[in-house]
């Protein structure tokens, strides 16, 4: 019986060990002999740099820990596979080390990116008859992949998100004065992650008050009339924006602002998108503003990850091992959403070439007409998502991770 | 029999809401009849803006989703007394106040400015001979009160840093280059909180890797050689530095380094200390380098809170009343160690002249001899104070937390 490998690739997410688990259990499941894992993804399987998992995670309790670890337990790597016919050598070099693996069976853990080096790798093995199943299984917190309902990664990113924006609005109203609090939400050109920050809402708390998609152009004046009519009625509030997000002749707002500044070094200081426009608001309407970017916190807080994300994350690991032993390959295993009330998700099966290197933006029903909130439909879409709280294990008051200094 | 009034002051944090729940539950086992609550802390009396407690807080589900809230539910403020020579009026008016809503107590919580109101309405209320029991409960994220083994708050914040450090460096270690990740702590003067980074290790991760504390003086060539020789050794580091480190010239680093910087409006420019080091580690090593600001996230991640910390809030809040009812005033109610392994606390009262208005910064015999690094001793201090994790109601995948206006 052939053997199977694993790799992760793109940036890290909360999810992307729970997947990297699931596949694990799949594979056990379907007794595959051994199961390895690429060190920083494709690049891991070029260089030989191959560990053996099935001994470790055989055990539950690692199993459960690797599934609460953020970032990547096997590395990752932003490599993008030329094609074949520009760079024949790579591809014979990945198949060589597949067949000293006596390697049947290729999962690859990623966004768009790492789907498109799904679709390389499966052509190729079509074309040269090489018996190695490649499936690509979903991972990014942008949300900006096509066909799959959603993105494992993203729930835990958006129940981050949701929550820290309704701490920082607790924050931000204590003292009574007039103050802008502007949060910076990762997504360069999708903002399905700043839609999130609209959960952080309820009753009487109508924070966000304002949230900025880069899917709309960005207009400052604009921006500060509104602030302005915000700030009269509710005195503190909280804005939202994309960290992507760009004005009419397409340049980033953290640029168009802040151009012409320069640093100690004499490079054009580029400063992030809150910072500018906290500047901005203070300079402009004289309130007291502070900038918040909430930074790679997003990517990596397990210890509020959404267990819907966690246990979708998990289910499409093990699917994919499932869509390895039907014979398919050069497909990815989708999230397709089969209940809404209540909330229910099935795996499919996806031509992984409908959405390697494709991008999914927030669509214009999602957006409201005014261009800096988010519809009903959006936050239906996004509610359950967000369910759910996972058990984490702690250690010495602080959550324990897996990581290979460790195990 | 008289009724009491709360008030809240200063920074927020995780657990201010924990020990006016105390006191509320302190007051409700007195039977003061009336639990009045200061909008904006002392501000609040002056204004005569204040509310009734006692029939919203007699619910003990109301108390817990109090105690699990961030910030501080009566609102803030920053107001300093002046003394009673300087300004009579001020006092006359706020024990006018006391006398309307026939009050025998207040309770003050809040950090060292606020202990100066305490310690000057008591000597006030002394001197005057009026039947008001005075009495401080410490609270600030700082750790920088004397005479309290630690406050009330410092151990939430200290958990989500811990948390955060650890997960961020999980997050940082995904690709195989050489980086280094920057993390910017509060703590403009005392560096408790930086401190609390180093308890984000673990056997074989021993992240953050340099850790700086405003106690001693930044030297910005020393800091590049060691982050050279960590970066050597481990490839991807975290450095953890207070927001308030200063060059030898009593500079802060952000000033000292961006010095000559202009914004768009032609005011010197300044970013964040980790914006500063990111930039000079990438120029002057040419290593990949991020600048992650934690922000007020530090003061109100409630869903990450200390169970030792909000206990010990609660604790700090009944022991207030009862002090009051022994009939001290004046008096803080401050936190004392009684046990080691297992930990062990109890409340004190101490004289509130002895902490207001004064700071207390991380001793020397808690900062390794290179000026980079805790000692062991800060370890055992720290350990006990992030133990335990709250159990948190959530409502819809977000946690459910009170504010007037949703009560």
């Amino acid at each position: 019986m052939k053997n199977c490998i694993i790799g992760q690739s793109g940036g890290p997410t909360c999810a992307i060990n729970a997947t990297l688990c699931g596949v694990i259990k799949g594979a056990l499941n379907h007794n595959i002999p051994h199961i390895y894992g690429a060190l920083n993804g494709i690049q891991g399987i070029i260089d030989d740099k191959i560990i053996a998992l099935e001994e470790t995670f055989s055990d539950i309790y690692m199993q459960r820990l690797l599934t609460q670890t953020p970032a990547a337990f096997l590395g990752s790597c932003r490599l993008k596979l030329s094609s074949y016919k520009e760079n024949k050598e790579i591809y014979e070099r990945i198949f060589s080390v597949f067949e000293k693996y006596n390697i049947g069976y290729f999962f690859y853990i990623g966004g768009n990116d790492s789907m498109d080096t799904v679709a390389r790798l499966s052509e190729y093995a079509n074309e040269n008859k090489k018996d190695v199943k490649i499936i690509g299984v979903p991972k990014t917190i942008d949300n900006d992949l096509p066909e799959t309902d959603h993105t494992p990664g993203f729930g835990s990113a958006a129940k981050y998100i949701a929550t820290t924006v309704r701490e920082i609005a607790y924050d931000s109203a204590v003292y009574n004065l007039k103050s802008v609090t502007i949060i910076e939400i990762m997504g360069r050109n999708a903002g399905w992650l700043t839609c999130a920050s609209a959960l952080a809402r309820e009753p009487g708390n109508p924070s966000p008050h304002l949230i900025y998609l880069p899917e709309r152009v960005f207009d400052c004046d604009d921006f500060l009339e509104k602030v302005k009519q915000e700030v009269a009625i509710y005195n503190n509030i909280v804005v939202c924006v994309s960290e992507g997000i760009k004005d009419k002749s397409g340049k980033y707002v953290c640029e168009s602002v802040a151009s012409g500044l320069k640093d100690a070094f004499g490079h054009t200081y580029l400063s992030g998108t809150s910072k500018v426009l906290e500047k901005l608001v203070r300079e402009k309407l004289g309130y007291k503003a502070r900038g918040i970017e909430l930074n790679v916190c997003q990517r990596c807080a397990s210890h509020i990850a959404s267990k819907t994300d966690i246990d979708e994350s998990l289910m499409a690991g093990e699917a994919a091992v499932n869509l390895a032993f039907l014979g398919q390959t050069g497909v990815m295993a989708a999230i397709l959403r089969t209940g809404i009330n209540p909330y229910k998700s099935e795996i499919f099966s996806c031509d992984v070439n409908k959405c390697a290197g494709k991008e999914k933006v927030v669509p214009d029903e999602f957006i409201s007409a005014d261009g800096c909130d988010i519809t009903k439909k959006a936050i239906d879409y996004l509610s359950p998502l967000i369910m759910g709280e996972c058990e984490i294990i702690y250690e010495n008051g602080v959550p324990k991770y897996l990581s290979k200094n460790n195990i």
